[in-house]
This record gives structure tokens, C-alpha cells and sequence, in this order.
């Protein structure tokens, strides 16, 4: 397999090995430098762009049958493409030319049964399996770590990318599970359905990452998890095919489903799904209101969640997240709501979420124009998707940027804001000696409770910035266990999470899923120190 | 133990140990003698009224030592009334003096460690363990078959019946699982708050056993099954207690608790739960259309059920259930539309629904009154309740009155129904030589799909009811899994589903379960039969 592309086609956008998106989308030096100049203590200039020729690929260390091996690559770009996730931990690495352990091999099945015969024979030579969607795990969740496997094969199923049926009269359809979300929206749009599962790695995630790590979507209230569209899935594990019923509910034992949904590629391999689809919303209304300050627009948003309305959007940005996103820079907090409906107008239940918010203190003012979008909502749309490039910017500079999320019931969330924010603020500047900004917005509520999302922003400790991560993860875990705060919302655990998760789990479910592992991967090939060993 | 009533106090009403729910609410001879005169082939008199007298219970095969004697009863009463469920099949046998396996002891535990201790007891000595909450299985959850233990021990939760914590910002109770419905209502009242969680059985089920069968609630669509209400759980199994984090949602790994919901006492037994409460509704509004048949109405289901609506009652009687509640007796179905909200009035999303359901072929014909609340929604409430005693009172005449339930998505509900309609029906003529009437009922509806409600009347085979059930049983069975429709939508599996159970679900998850199982219950002492062996 080779990566030629054909003069007479144009080239696509090339995906950046090492950062998040396209190549074409990085900031340049002179962005990074500009950027780096906000954060005292960063580097006077960006590190270089990592090359792959300077990671030394060897030769793989073992060579699959002819029958497999055509569906696999063998490529030093492929498989430093394939060698870790996207979080900051996986940049610093990258850009001080000290990856995860590069796979073997990258396999692209096409379909079921090779997926299947890539496990046998995976199977039989202890070779390590790891399940790649669009590689965008944030938690360490695509790569291998350890030396107890004979080599490492990434699974990448994005050759597994089409919408297979639609029944338009159930709103569903049987998409593989390889499918970017693009892809997926754009096969849907034709039968004037669609998904509407956003998260924000949309562009680069597959419907079966979202599907094993449990992901949360764009939209702030009900369906937006990926469990609750699931009908049915098959799952290739090395013990058989598992394939439950299409069922719009049931009540027959514990839901299969639920044991692959999050089970992050430890129990299998997904590679398709019946969902459940939603017509196209047409009537769309979005509005921003202004808080004195976080702790009081908390009451605005929990009425709001414990009320009928169900905003699509209900985000609250604190002070120093609206000022960044250039919602608001007079310290105020933000909240942005939405609301979308494929039925019927919806501008009287923003009017109604806006009264309700006023009660709670928020200020609204329309834009000028009149026009129903806000211009802080706006402003707040376009850095969010820009977000993750400026990251990769600042770890050029040398700086953390790290983001974490986690949630709580409402009685919790106050002193779990608080907390979060004073101490690893306190750690960040005892490591690197420099204040560190640390930001947080709520992405998801719920009756009865939240989920903070969490930026730090850190002048590094040069060269030593994976060891910067990893002290501030082990802080930030440790005030999430003190509030009994979710290590993971929607993030997932992998590896990066997995010692806060064996905290997190009740003991006899970790010996259940101990148990389920060995029967279903009985030779531990499946992404090895995911969840369990 | 004694089951005495002081005379100072009036005596509670009695809990029938054969039929359901209270022994003064059931038919006399004369009602029996009427409603068997409808059913012809049924028997001219009613069968008796069996007595405890009459089983012959014998002592105990076991005894436990003092320190768990004390939470056990010996008592006949005791034991028979904790023999099995109440099913059908349950109550004939009863009336045929041939009940399940007769418990040797049942303990009454206080609290959770007396929970762990009847395990580790009935773990050293090979003893059946039984969870029983309020005894209402209609799928032969609570009893035990076969003869590979020593003894039966049925563990009757009712004495953990207290809600002990309420967080009223969060909307959130711990409540014990033994409490029964009525009772945790009672205690969720004065802090303005309510479950919302309103099964048939409400009167005789407890939280825990919901949670076990992973219960269907009352209302229609949204938030109506108990699996949505949980915010975390205790389960005491034999390798220890799994108590998971209190969290509005969580992705970190499968859930937890989605293991233990719908295990049917086979894992653990539950002893508490957070779960998520709601406002008491104050808005109401009810109406009622008639359709021309069942297939014409379908159509204004499934478009109320993808609509934003969210009606709280969306239950389409097909003619024989409309006539049989009197809701109509002119032949038409009747949808029966409730809404509800604790925030605003509800009338405009009742007119919204009348005249979707309308668009598609409704009559509505509002009550001379003009009251909002229609007489077939009365009629039907009241005849909802009343169902369970007026089907023991034809069991007494020998008939067969069978109830089960499925869900399937849209596009096969027409021929399911039709299917089960014809094929349930000529198996019973074929057993009985009598015509059966078959009626259905929709009682969850959602966007992708609903859960039909099977009633079976038939004239019963004198003496053999149970093996005509069991005959019945199998037809219905097969031509479930002939359409894919579930074996249960909330009925549970039980003993009696079992062997469609076992058809249904992926043969991995059958594996994982059986690993599970093994691990978390090593003795294969918690509900034996039940889900895996």
C-alpha cells in the first residue's frame, strides 16, 4: 500500500501525524510565537515541526500471511500516524521526538471477516490489537505501552465508512462503524436525517470510537450521549460475533450493548451499529446572557436543567473562558443558550429560558441587529472548533495546555469548581514558577448535575513537559476522587485515566470485567491495559 | 416470628399468598361465576380458594445459626405466600394445589450487613437465595426450580423500606430497595418531590425489584424506565459490596450499574440507590381519540412519538382492549393522550397532539362537559387496575388469562401484532376447542419503534391450565423471534423467558455473563435459573 497522490486529482488536506487536524491548519511560527508571548515563561521560539524521518521506524517485527497482508501497511507515515492519540501528553512527546511505541503494523480491513482473521492471527502470534477510529482519544486510548506483546498492530477501520441501510420510516440506519462524522452526516443528509451527535472532535472521530468510548455530543440536554442512539450493534470479539436485537427498547437481562458501549476496544472490536436518527431541526433561536459571575449564573443553569425547556445549548463559560473565546471581557460569565426543534418554532421556550435565567440574575442584551444569534454565541463557535490547533500552537511555545472534564451531582459542583481551580492552579505555578490560567466552562447538564470542563493554560518546564503533565493529571485526579467527581464524562478513560478509574470503579464490577475479558480475549490481544489487565 | 394483630390496632388489610394483591379486593364466587359466563368452555362453578392447610408444608430442610434465625421465618404462611410470583401459570397452579417449590426459610433482613451475612451463610451451606421484593414477577422470578441445592431460602427485602437521605437541589433520594411503591412515595411527598415511576404493579413492587427487572414505568415516552433514574447503586454480592459514585453521567468505562440493572437477583442483591426525582406534576390535561382500526392509528403514534411533544400517556387500545376497559364499543381503537409538566400549563401540547392525531385519521370527541379529562381515559384508568384480580377471578373458572409484552421498531410492528393476533389465537382454539380473544395494547411508544401489550382469553383445558400456558407460552415465543421483537420490554425474563432469552442475546454476551457470574457468585447460590447457569 503507498501514499501517492495522482497528478490529476488535487490533493486533499493531509492529516498532521503528530497535532490535531489538518496540516494545513496548524498556526504558523510567527502564530505560535504571538500566542506564546500571552503566557510568560513559554519559549522565545516555537519548537520545530517533528518529522517522521527522524523517529527512526525500524522494520515491523513480524510479517502477517499474504492474505493479511495486503490489507496492511507497513509504511514509517502510517504507522507514526497511528502510534498515539491527540491529547497534549501525545503532542509534547511528538514535538520532543519521543512518541509512544510505534505499531508494527497498520492493518485497514475492509469489512467483518477481516477483522475477524486480523484477530486470529493476531491471536495466535501475542501480537497486540489496537482499535483505531479517527485517533483522536484525548486519554492515551490508541496506543500501546508496555513490551509484553510480541509486536503491535493498529486496527484502523476507517475502510469501514459507509451508511449500509436507512430505514426512513423508524429513523435509523446500520452505518460502519469507521465512518467519520462528516461522512456519516453527509451519506444521512440525502434522507433528511441526521445523527446529530457533535462532538467537538467531530470532524476527526468514527461512529465506533464513539461508540466505545461513551462519547458526549455537541448539545447540552437529552440525547446527546451516543449510548442513548444506539439500537444494535456487532461487535468482533475473539470469542464470536456479538450482534444484538434492533430493539427501540428491552427489558431482557442487563443490556448487552451497555457491556461494549465504553468498553474502549478492551472487549472487542465494533464494526457497525443501527442508530437512531432525528429529522434535520429547521427552527432554530440562540441567545447569550452575562453573570456577575460563575457561582451565581450555577442557579440560572440548574433551573434550567430541571425545567421542561430542554435547551440544545446551555454552556456557562466562566470569566476567563468567555474572555478568551471573546464572549465577554469585562469578567463577566456567560451563558449561551440554544434551542432547535425539526417541528415548531422555538423562539418561545428561548424566551421563556431567558426569563428564567433573568430570575437568576443573567443579563441579556441582543446585539444591536436585533439578530437572534448573539454575537458571543458566535464568538464562542468559532474559537471552540479552533481550540485544539492553538493548543498545538502553544506546545510549540513550550507551554501545557491541557484540558479535562469530569461531572457531579449539583451539591458538589460549586467547591468541585473551586477546588479544581486553586489547586492545580497552585501546582502548575509551584512546578513551572509561573501563574497558570485555569479555566472552566460547563458542557452538559442535567437535572441533577453538571459537567465542568476544565482548561489549563501553563508556561512549561522546557524538556520536561510530559513530566509537567503527568504530576498536574495526578493532581487534578486526586481533587476529582476528593469530590467523588467522574474521572471521565465523555473523554473516556485509556490509559492516561486508568489509575483514577480502578479508584473510581466498585470493586466486584472490576472482577466482573476482569472475568469478561478473559473469556472474550483470552489471549489479552485487545488494547492491553485498557480498563483492565 | 409471628404474624399476629394486636387488638388495639386495626388489622392492614391481607396480601393474598395465591393472588394478587389484596385478598379483600379480589371477586367473590358470584363475580367469578359472571365473568366465566363471557368465556364459554370456562367451568360452572369457580375453583376454590386454596388454603395453606392444604400444601402440606413440612419442616425446613436447614437451620440457620441463632444470630440469623432471628431475621427468618418458618412460618407456612410465610413460605407459601413466598413460593412464587404472580403470574398466570403462579395462580393456576396455586388453585390446582401444586405451587412451586415451597421456600424452607424466609429471612427478613433489617439492613445491609444482615444481607451479606444470609449470603455468606447460605454460600457455606449450599442454599438456594431468592431476592424477593413485593412478590409481583409475572415471569417466575421468585421462586426456585429443580432440586441441586439443599434448601430454599427467599429473601424478602420489605424490611429496608426507608428513603434516607433526600438532597432536594439535586432532585435526588437514597432509598432502601425494599420499600414498596406506595411507601416511597409517601416519604418523597413532603419534600415536594416524586419518583414518577408508576409500573402496574406500583402498589405491589419495590425499588429494588424494578431495578432488578429493569421496570417499565407508567408514562408513555421520556423518562419512564427506572434504568434512566439511576444515579447509583448498592448491590451486596458474594464477592463483596459494589457501590457505584453518585454522578448525574459518567463515560468512564461500560457502567456499572447497567450491570446490575435487569440482573434479576443472579449477581447481587441490591440493598439501596440513588435515584433521580422530579417535581410533583401540577399541570394535567387527558383526551381521547377513536380511530378506525389499529393499523390506521399506528400512523398518529409514530408521528406523536417523533415529535417534540413528549406526551406522558400515548396508549393506543386496539377495539377488544377499548371495549373491554369501555373506553369505546363501537369497534374503534382509542389513543389515550396525557400530558403532564411541574412548570407550565399543558393544555397547548394536548391541542398540538389532538390535531397531529387527527391529521392521521382521529376522531376526537371532547365529553359534553367539556371537562379536559375524556370518560375512556377514565374508564380505562379504572379498568387498568382492576385487571390483575379479574384475571384470577377466570382463573378460578378454569380460564386462561395471559398477559405478555415486547417492543420491535416500527417497521415490523404491523405484522408482529397481526402475527401474534392470529397465530396465538388459533393455538388457542386448537388447545381449548374455543375461540380466544387476543387484544393489544401499545404502552411505551418511541421514535423508533413501540412496545405492544399481548391479552390472552381463553377457555382453559380443565385441569391441564398450566400446560395450556405453557403450550401458549412457546407458540407466543416463536412468533416473537420470528419478527425479532424482544422476549420482554419490561416484564423481566425470569425463569419463564428463559428459553427465549437464550435465543435472543449474543452469544458473547452469554459468556461474559456466565464469567461474571462465576466470579461474583462462585457458590451459584443467588437465583438459580435465572439468566445463565
Amino acid at each position: 500500500m503507498s501514499r501517492t497522490n495522482t497528478p490529476s486529482v488535487p490533493s486533499a488536506p493531509l492529516r498532521s501525524w503528530w497535532g490535531w487536524g489538518w496540516e494545513s491548519a496548524h498556526p504558523d511560527d510567527a502564530e505560535c510565537v504571538a500566542m506564546g508571548a500571552l503566557l510568560p515563561g513559554t519559549l522565545a521560539r516555537p519548537l520545530p515541526v517533528p518529522r517522521i524521518a527522524d523517529l527512526g521506524i525500524g522494520a515491523p517485527a513480524v510479517q502477517p500471511p499474504a492474505s493479511l497482508a495486503r490489507l496492511t501497511s507497513t509504511d514509517p507515515a502510517d504507522r507514526a500516524a497511528h502510534a498515539m492519540g491527540k491529547a497534549y501528553r501525545d503532542i509534547a512527546r511528538a514535538l520532543r521526538g519521543r512518541p509512544g511505541r510505534i505499531p508494527d503494523l497498520v492493518a485497514f480491513p475492509t469489512g467483518e471477516r477481516e477483522v475477524a482473521d486480523l484477530l486470529d492471527w493476531a491471536g495466535e502470534h501475542r501480537v497486540a490489537v489496537v482499535p483505531f477510529g479517527g485517533g483522536s482519544s484525548v486519554v492515551g486510548g490508541v496506543e500501546y505501552r508496555g513490551d509484553r506483546h510480541r509486536a503491535v498492530l493498529s486496527l484502523d477501520l476507517t475502510r469501514m465508512d459507509r451508511v449500509l441501510e436507512v430505514d426512513p420510516e423508524g429513523r435509523a440506519a446500520r452505518i460502519q462503524a469507521g465512518t467519520l462524522g462528516p461522512s456519516l452526516e453527509k451519506q444521512l443528509r440525502p434522507h433528511g436525517l441526521t445523527l446529530r451527535h457533535f462532538p467537538q472532535s467531530f470532524e476527526f472521530s468514527t461512529l465506533g470510537g464513539w461508540l466505545a468510548t461513551r462519547a458526549g455530543g455537541h448539545y447540552a440536554t437529552g440525547r446527546t450521549h451516543i449510548d442513548d442512539f444506539v439500537q444494535s450493534m456487532r461487535v468482533v470479539t475473539p470469542a464470536g460475533i456479538a450482534e444484538s436485537w434492533r430493539l427501540p427498547a428491552s427489558g431482557a437481562g442487563p443490556s448487552p450493548d451497555r457491556m461494549f458501549l465504553g468498553s474502549e476496544g478492551a472487549l472487542g472490536v465494533i464494526t457497525e451499529a443501527w442508530v437512531r436518527l432525528q429529522a434535520r431541526p429547521v427552527h432554530k433561536a440562540s441567545a447569550s446572557l452575562a453573570f456577575a459571575d460563575f457561582g451565581a449564573a450555577l442557579g440560572a443553569v440548574r433551573a434550567l436543567a430541571q425545567s421542561d425547556l430542554a435547551p440544545a445549548n446551555c454552556r456557562l463559560l466562566d470569566s476567563g473562558e468567555a474572555a478568551l473565546a471573546g464572549a465577554a471581557r469585562d469578567g463577566s460569565a456567560v451563558l449561551v443558550l440554544g434551542f432547535e426543534s425539526a417541528d415548531a418554532p422555538v423562539d418561545a421556550r428561548l424566551a421563556q429560558a431567558v426569563d428564567l435565567a433573568r430570575s437568576h440574575g443573567g443579563r441579556h442584551e441582543p446585539s444591536e441587529s436585533g439578530a437572534p444569534a448573539d454575537e458571543a454565541v458566535n464568538a464562542w463557535r468559532s474559537a471552540f472548533l479552533q481550540m485544539p490547533y492553538l493548543r498545538d500552537g502553544l506546545a510549540r511555545m513550550g507551554a501545557v495546555a491541557e484540558t479535562f472534564e469530569t461531572a457531579a451531582t449539583w451539591d458538589r459542583v460549586p467547591a468541585l469548581v473551586e477546588d479544581v481551580r486553586r489547586t492545580v492552579g497552585e501546582a502548575a505555578l509551584k512546578i513551572s514558577g509561573h501563574p497558570a490560567t485555569v479555566n472552566c466552562r460547563l458542557t452538559h447538564v442535567y437535572p441533577d448535575g453538571a459537567a465542568p470542563y476544565f482548561t489549563v493554560l501553563a508556561a512549561g518546564r522546557p524538556g520536561e513537559e510530559v513530566a509537567f503533565w503527568d504530576e498536574l493529571k495526578t493532581v487534578a485526579s486526586e481533587v476529582l476522587h476528593r469530590h467523588r467527581a467522574t474521572i471521565t464524562h465523555h473523554h473516556a478513560v485509556g490509559r492516561d485515566h486508568r489509575p483514577a478509574y480502578d479508584r473510581q470503579r466498585p470493586h466486584p464490577f472490576a472482577l466482573a470485567l476482569r472475568a469478561t475479558k478473559a473469556t472474550l480475549d483470552p489471549h489479552g490481544i485487545l488494547n492491553p491495559g485498557v480498563l483492565v489487565d
